[in-house]
């Protein structure tokens, strides 16, 4: 007995596109993404890998993702939970900042080191700020002293690995095939958890957008096959070589 | 304290277009139901009347509008419950035969019969019929014997009641704000129950399609105003109009 998990990283969103850090901000995808959604179903149809229950994160470009990939492959009535533990890391004070801008203003290595480090958050993002979600209805569940406002991909871990365990992990064990909507950040701490990747070589994992990467697991909920297997393994080379380069100049 | 009950049926889909008789066939909303569900959304944004939690149907015309209600008023990230049994009457051996033909050949008694009588369904649509849904996956988990092949208004009733009971009272006990999107025959079930229309007098209830209608309910899940209210009155009285016309001989 295997279990069945599809991860998916939103399409691209307005602000991918315009170069922005987004974070918990909740924009939507463009219509780049909203193809790259609409071929993500295509694949999930061709290889016949047909989601039973889905899990997102309570933004916007993971839900329309997530309604495209599943309505394109009739799989729009399936069961769905939301959870803000897979919401994209919270990029603090960094939100809406334009990210060739920041580069240039703090230089490469401070750059690098809230894009890519495992524990040096970003500045925190002051609760009024005009890019802070910390009074949205959304995250009023959240306790006022745990509800994000800037987050390391340590903290993304924190939070999201209870979520796998108690709301992703029993649907797999049901034997339910399980699509997982999210995030750049999200989805890199859940892939860290299940490839065992270090603290220090997940700073080298790119996810790329809307094309489904599949890991069957086994009893122990490891990958069968370390990495798992995107659907499309060119496309999936294409994109991550495009995203390394975000943000660098030329 | 009064409870906060929104009824919203799908927007125009592509066989309410061409006047065929839709029931379990999973047909989309087209391009006039788009815009249905988005001024659906502008309704609720301008009266502040914002869903925390959403039943629907397992059928796209209602998951689409649903999906463009929510996201239209900011509220795409609410819970979500989906249930065959919200699905609009299943309408046997007419699904997929158009409105205007069926009339044509079996005389308007009988045409009006199977259309609003409350007791007497259509023929029964065969397991393997072109049309019929007998085994899609999302109907696997409702007992053979059980799984509809016809249903009248009442054996609409019978099934959705329980839903309404089990699944929708407790949300609306909380204190949640509860969006149903679902259709003509499944919110005219719950209507007739909600305002305790009799079996005759509920042939003459009409629901239009993608104008919220609200119901305050008092302490006993009793309408305080009888009816409710739709959020667009004006709209809702001419929609209601041409739908008393469908399928009419000119």
């Amino acid at each position: 007995m295997t279990y069945k998990l599809i991860l998916l990283r939103h399409g691209e969103s307005e602000w991918n596109q315009k170069n922005l850090f987004t974070g918990w901000v909740d924009v939507d995808i463009n219509e780049k993404g909203v193809a790259e959604a609409k071929r993500g179903a295509e694949l999930l149809k061709s290889e016949d890998l047909l989601p039973d229950k889905l899990h997102t994160s309570l933004l916007r470009r993971a839900i329309h993702t997530a309604y495209l990939a599943l309505d394109g492959c009739d799989r729009h009535w399936i069961p769905v939970e939301r959870s803000w533990r897979l919401n994209e890391r919270h990029y603090g004070g960094l939100q809406g900042l334009d990210k060739a801008e920041t580069l240039e203003k703090y230089g490469e290595e401070q750059f690098m080191l809230w894009r890519r480090s495992y524990d040096t958050p970003p500045p925190v993002l002051d609760k009024d700020g005009e890019y802070s979600q910390f009074n949205d209805p959304r995250y009023a569940d959240i306790a006022e002293d745990e509800r994000p406002q800037t987050e390391c991909l340590k903290d993304v871990v924190a939070r999201m690995l209870p979520y796998w365990e108690s709301n992703i992990k029993p649907d797999l064990a049901e034997g339910k095939t399980v699509l997982v909507t999210a995030h750049g950040n999200s989805l890199r701490a859940l892939v860290k958890h299940l490839d065992k990747i270090s603290d220090s070589d997940i700073a080298g994992l790119n996810i790329p957008t809307g094309i489904p990467l599949y890991y069957e697991l086994d009893d122990n909920f490891e990958p069968v096959t370390p990495g798992g297997r995107y659907l499309d393994p060119e496309a999936a080379k294409a994109s991550i070589e495009a995203v390394k380069n975000q943000g660098k100049k030329k």
